[in-house]
């Protein structure tokens, strides 16, 4: 069946999911219905939502696309616009759009009046499987990522791959790398099946990497224990990003690209400390290789990452906590790791 | 005893309220420990807090009192101030103050890295018995009270009475609005207690008033239902506030003074469409009569003030809803009210 059930809402694909969203419409008689979009997903994205859902959608609002975007200060736009166009309690929010809008969106809609429904329809490879499901809603503050939001769950997840048509190559591989990401952490035969795909849009791949990062948040959806597993390869991926994107001689990281380095430099830790095997090793760092152009770090580099690190995660205690594996498909929470260990993990990846 | 158990946190009183805190802070081992205060809390309440609680608190963060300093921008101060001080997801935030400032520290907390703890300190009665209980946090957005903000229940609330010794007399009568209303939607005989009070700062009743609307908050806390029963006096009460807000002619009416005018017209209505007896409606009259002094409305503010509240409730599906009462102590919800009547309960407060 092409749903997947979660605590408080359902995951919904293709036709169904067109079903879905009329009937809870219809059953929920909102007072009035609203689609956010941006200028990318109003071109491409938008009209083939009007096709079956025109009928129901009251009005559309627009905000600028692009991670510099996702501020308060859009928000503020949005809560505007929605008070003028008379949204009240009884009212929806569709989020058309990848990671940044469906976070924002989630988080004007989590916010105004104490909260309305919202749906996300996500329009990327990385927020379908990884960005719209969850209930993580939130904007960026300065340049901390993420760091106003809520936990709060939408309504409905509904997953349209053939949205992902008008997507380029190199944003559908980087959405791969979290799906890689879900078989390390949870499912071995999961990443057998996937290391050897060549068409990233595949319906059930998708399916199965929204089913797995649902039961992980299902059991945890605060973050307080198990969830931290979906951390896997973001520690010193999360770094080499936000290095990538500081520094104006590098061209810049997507996300799924500056994880899977993260990835392969964690499974390298993993070996070291948890007993993950050589031969897993080896199949990680190779996998992701074949998928993701090798990144040049000079030593220079490494030196300011690895200083970036330790002062991003000062905050928690002084302590730089990581998920790791011991074996593919089974992660463990909470490994402090000796920061020598670093710099061996950068020697392995670029040997 | 005094503790008031809520479903998810605890109400606290006096001597109860200092071991609380000081043990949960202790056991919940925070990373930093934050006091939110305004300009009058820092004078009048901020020392007696340190007195007991000084060893435990790392950082004070001051906020502008006044509902026209209860915005985002604020909010956008605080996290900054918060993100520059090191605060992280295992930080506490205690807000010591009047509404304003439970309601604003509640948001700040609520969506900092997607919520930390907080804790509430009500020092005005109004917020003792109300603003500080129930979970309600947010702020206005532009002249839209309570616009943005979240549902979400601080770790516990501290009740010191001593505190109100330095409100003044009129702040603390429009505390006692509240209280009133609490008799008057759930307990004859409270209200029965309440009508012949002088001191209103007492704990008895504060107790009792904060039991009232935690129980119907713990039932409903997302107000789909009951809990609108708090909303009585309020409907009407509103539109009076806004007006004598908006109108330089007019001298402010506080929240309780407005609400203390809408009860009495309610109940006028009350025992118009729900046979409130003329008995009651009478009680109701004398009493906030005997403690508030009786506003004068013009003909032309009365035709203002019916055509704010139409205007203003226009988005819940055009209609106007109210809680009236079929007798003291047992109100009922959503009763459709015809506009004309609206006149006649203004010529009964008048006469």
């Amino acid at each position: 069946m092409n749903s997947i059930a979660s605590d408080s809402y359902n995951v919904y694909l293709e036709e169904l999911a067109e079903a879905a969203i009329l009937q809870h419409i219809q059953v929920k008689k909102y007072s009035k219905v609203f689609v956010l979009v941006d200028e990318n997903t109003k071109k491409y994205c938008l009209p083939k939502f009007l096709e079956f859902a025109g009928d129901a959608i009251d009005e559309t609002l627009e905000i600028s696309s692009g991670e510099e975007n996702k501020t308060i200060q859009t928000c503020t736009e949005v809560w505007r616009e929605l008070s003028n166009l008379g949204a009240d309690r009884q009212s929806l929010l569709i989020n058309l759009g990848g990671g940044v809008l469906t976070d924002l969106g989630g988080f004007v809609a989590s916010t105004f009046k104490r909260g309305i429904d919202f749906i996300n329809i996500p329009t990327t490879l990385l927020s379908m499987v990884d960005a719209s499901i969850g209930g993580k809603t939130g904007v960026d503050f300065g340049s901390l990522k993420n760091q106003i939001g809520v936990i709060n769950q939408p309504q409905m997840v509904l997953i349209f791959p053939k949205l992902l048509e008008t997507l380029d190559k190199r944003q559908l591989t980087s959405g791969f790398a979290e799906m890689l990401k879900h078989g390390l952490i949870k499912d071995q035969l999961y990443w057998e099946n996937l290391r050897n795909l060549t068409e990233f849009a595949n319906s059930d791949c998708i399916k199965k990497s929204i089913a797995i990062k649902n039961e992980v948040v299902m059991e945890d959806p605060t973050e307080k224990g198990i969830r931290k597993i979906l951390n896997y390869g973001h520690t010193l991926g999360h770094a080499i990003e936000s290095y990538f994107l500081k520094n104006p001689e590098k061209s810049t990281l997507l996300h799924g690209e500056a994880i899977a380095v993260g990835m392969i430099l964690e499974g390298y830790l993993s070996h070291e400390l948890k007993g993950l095997s050589m031969l897993s090793l080896e199949d990680i760092k190779t996998t992701f290789l074949n998928y993701f152009k090798k990144v040049d770090f000079t030593e220079e580099d490494i030196r300011i990452i690895i200083d970036l690190l330790k002062h991003d995660k000062k905050n928690t205690h002084g302590d730089v906590n990581f998920v790791l594996l011991q074996e593919i498909g089974s992660a463990v929470l909470d490994v402090k790791v000796p920061t020598e260990l670093f710099e061996k993990a950068f020697a392995y990846y670029k040997q």
